[in-house]
């Protein structure tokens, strides 16, 4: 191909430079909805002491694709993926083949978002150790050219004990590791009595959810699968840290109100950004400035020292 | 239950006088980005001549859910559904719930969207007579309890007559009827080679593609599966109404530019605002002002001539 267009991120390797904006990416973020990447880009840039040049802000890179916001902070890419597998699967190829373009060695794909818990309270923080589908397959299915084929949905298991050595135990909230199920509907693909139709019993329902919960499912979202079957199949390392809005084992609404629900969607970030600062810190690329603050050492000089282009690795 | 969260959609049936909000409703217009939609509301506003409050204008109604945009202009509701199965299946829960709530009766359904077309040069206007899957299966599978279930995917074949009618001899491109295929993956699931893996050739992918075009499909998108599954298992009239951005057999990449593919958007939205127009004309809810433009009665006032909720039928 001359150029590659990356239709839904409005980017594009002809009319783009992307090894110099995108060259020195390390961590790619994905959550759903594009205010909590917003606010995530905020966060993660307060954390490693980013500085943006004066009179400068944080602008949606993605923003002319109306499909997915993406920020970048430093080392750091915050990105909505939407809701669902087909939306998180176009944003996957997208990346990754953004990531290829930009000649960026290694990153790292987090997944923060929300789940349903199975057993645990809302407010728990879960890291997946793998995804599988409604029927507890460990794959995500595909139908390319009319025949079904299979990705493995692995994530990386070093990386689950890296981000659970990190949840510190002064944290009020419990954060746990397990299976995480992936379904392609929030409402009977879940096993929930309150959508618009339902053709089951509470009992039917809750006899489900007992043996997905016997068979070490902890939670249940509706990414993780393509997530990890595609970072799996890419090669990247990648991990999947969600918050649970409710315990679905004791009912089907979330019924939280709002300025709770915020507070637990930070928790999943939280632990992101510890693992980010962590990896900074021992790269070398975290120092105090002149008031004991935290910042991070400008790229550009970093680039300089270094002569390569995977400043991060 | 003592009140319904529409999650997704930040309503909810104690919070909210639901059939005060939205009981004159009768047309639910779906498309993916918010902008599109938001776009849409300021069009119908015009074509049907609605009139808001002196110093008022619309408001994103689900803003605070952060996940769909939803504006109201008098008898339509315009919504973005965002991309894929699982998003617009979320959000079709979620709306015929809220008409339910609503009180509405005999809604009209529209999906009005982009897609690749088989056999049809970009700017081509399809209209849905069914969809089917990747394997060119007519139904929706689910995965409900571990337990694999199928709906349907039918779609109203006198709506499809009518919208055809309304397709305009003087439109400066061609407006056709076809079986639609919807997919899980937008790269891989429709045959591209160029997502971020490919494990089949250009033959394969030709042979594939005119294969399908041969059983009669014409289009390619991500939604109308579900969209035509969940309205006809709820009894909803709905219309898939898409605009090709190119033709699948001579490409992969949208190339068209930016100001092109925005027109071309524009014409599945043309052909739902004239069959709106033509219903609100025909049920006498359309008149000339003073100055002979249109404008839509006011929906107050004719609710007190009609004394029933479902004004509009």
């Amino acid at each position: 191909m001359d150029q590659d267009i990356l239709y839904h991120l409005a980017l594009g390797s002809g009319s783009h430079d992307l090894v110099e904006m995108f060259g020195d990416v390390k961590f790619v973020c994905m959550g759903g909805t594009p205010k909590r990447m917003e606010q995530f880009a905020y966060t993660i840039m307060a954390e490693i002491g980013h500085k943006l040049p004066c009179g400068t802000t944080l602008q949606d890179i993605s923003q002319f694709s109306y499909r997915y916001s993406m920020y970048k902070v430093g080392p750091v890419l915050s990105i909505s993926h939407g809701m669902g597998i087909p939306s998180v699967g176009i944003l996957l190829h997208e990346v990754i083949k953004l990531m290829y373009h930009a000649k960026v060695r290694d990153p790292v794909f987090f997944r923060i978002g929300t789940c349903g818990g199975i057993g645990y309270e809302g407010g728990t923080v879960v890291i997946s150790e793998e995804a599988v589908d409604g029927a507890l397959k460990n794959a995500l299915e595909l139908t390319v050219l009319g025949k079904n084929i299979q990705r493995p949905a692995k994530l990386d298991k070093r990386l689950v004990r890296e981000l659970k050595a990190l949840s510190d135990p002064e944290d009020p909230y419990d954060t746990v590791t397990g299976k995480t199920m992936c379904t392609y509907d929030f409402y009977e693909g879940q096993g929930r009595l309150d959508g618009a139709f339902c053709d089951f019993t509470e009992t039917d329902k809750m006899e489900y959810l007992e043996s997905i919960h016997k068979a070490g499912v902890v939670n249940i979202e509706m990414e993780s699968l393509a997530f990890a079957a595609l970072t799996h199949h890419a090669g990247i390392k990648a991990a999947v840290i969600c918050v649970t809005l409710l315990d679905r084992l004791k009912g089907d609404q979330v019924l939280a109100p709002k300025e709770v629900l915020d507070e637990w969607q930070q928790r999943p970030t939280k632990l992101v950004c510890r693992y980010i600062k962590r990896y900074l810190q021992m790269k070398g690329r975290l120092s105090l400035d002149g008031h004991g603050s935290i910042c991070v050492k400008s790229p550009r000089r970093f680039k300089l020292v270094q002569q390569e282009s995977e400043t991060y690795d």
